[in-house]
């Protein structure tokens, strides 16, 4: 399965946790395990509080502070702090599944992140059941 | 299964290798994968030297010096380093299990990270096996 | 499976996506997962772009500017920015498998993490697939 995320900004964290869950429903899995893979060198999809909005524009300002803008990059394309977001963040999230729901923490939500943005970016879901829905 | 893990500092790294060994014993698997996964936005879960205590002190050092504490953050908790760390460090693991062991390197353990203690905290552990022991 | 890997320098990004691919091709599996698990505490596994080579040598400066060489590190052994660069880009990935292929992006490639050579290392790799070839 694939799930086309078009991003607005430059950098971006997406909230898509309401979109997974929706595969997670429609798969008629019960109990396993939900991996999702950006198949991006500048995006990256991370687990984080979706309740407040101001966390994911902390994280933003923060990842934007480790990773200076300028540091005399020798790649020529000028996305180089993208590239090394992502594999500080990572592409790829594993998510347990219970009674055919993503089984998250009270606060957490999934996010899509956006580095190198705007552009319109697929993200790659796969499903390891280990019940089915009877 | 859920692993309860209580914190003693605000920012503490937590051998658990000993408890997750316990778990996969328990379980009957001889070959398999472990997955562990944080339902907490201010925690996260790492491998790494658990033989020498510095270890893990360095790297709770490194992680401040890397997410500031004050940095105009707009998340009003006042607990926006947290997240951050969450984020960099991830809040999934994935170990191979193999004789009925954690398949791990000579000096690595699993360490709970606590970023915003003391609290009560959970560890989802899931096993995936592929053979069970005869 | 275990794949080895030499390294030649203190901090190096190595491609290992044909090595892997092999062991894909040879497993028989048409589609499934796989997974990577580093066995050390001063090396990582990485996905990110591997067409131009400076992106690589982008991740390693910047790594190398965010976590300090000196710091007041209190491990002995003098390469505790390794173990806190490994806990930052992570021990263990996992890639889809369709088609008999790692299913990643066109610019993607997979990099295992030097931090603390030159050295022999190890990867572990394992398969868990949902179809053989038939």
């Amino acid at each position: 399965m694939i799930l086309t995320v078009k991003t607005k900004s430059q950098t971006e964290l997406i909230d898509i946790t309401f979109e997974i869950q929706q595969l997670v429903s429609s798969s008629g899995i019960n109990e396993g395990l939900c991996i999702l893979f950006v198949p991006h060198t500048t995006a990256a999809v991370t687990i984080n509080e979706n309740a407040d909005p101001s966390v994911p524009a902390d994280i933003i300002m923060v990842l934007n502070k480790i990773v200076p803008w300028e540091a005399g990059y020798r790649h020529l394309e000028g996305n180089s702090p993208a590239h090394l977001k992502s594999t500080l963040v990572g592409v790829s999230e594993l998510i347990i599944i219970e009674n055919s729901k993503l089984f998250l923490g009270t606060w957490q939500g999934i996010f899509f992140c956006e580095f190198d943005g705007p552009r319109t970016r697929k993200l790659h879901v796969r499903f390891l059941p280990t019940k089915y829905k009877e």
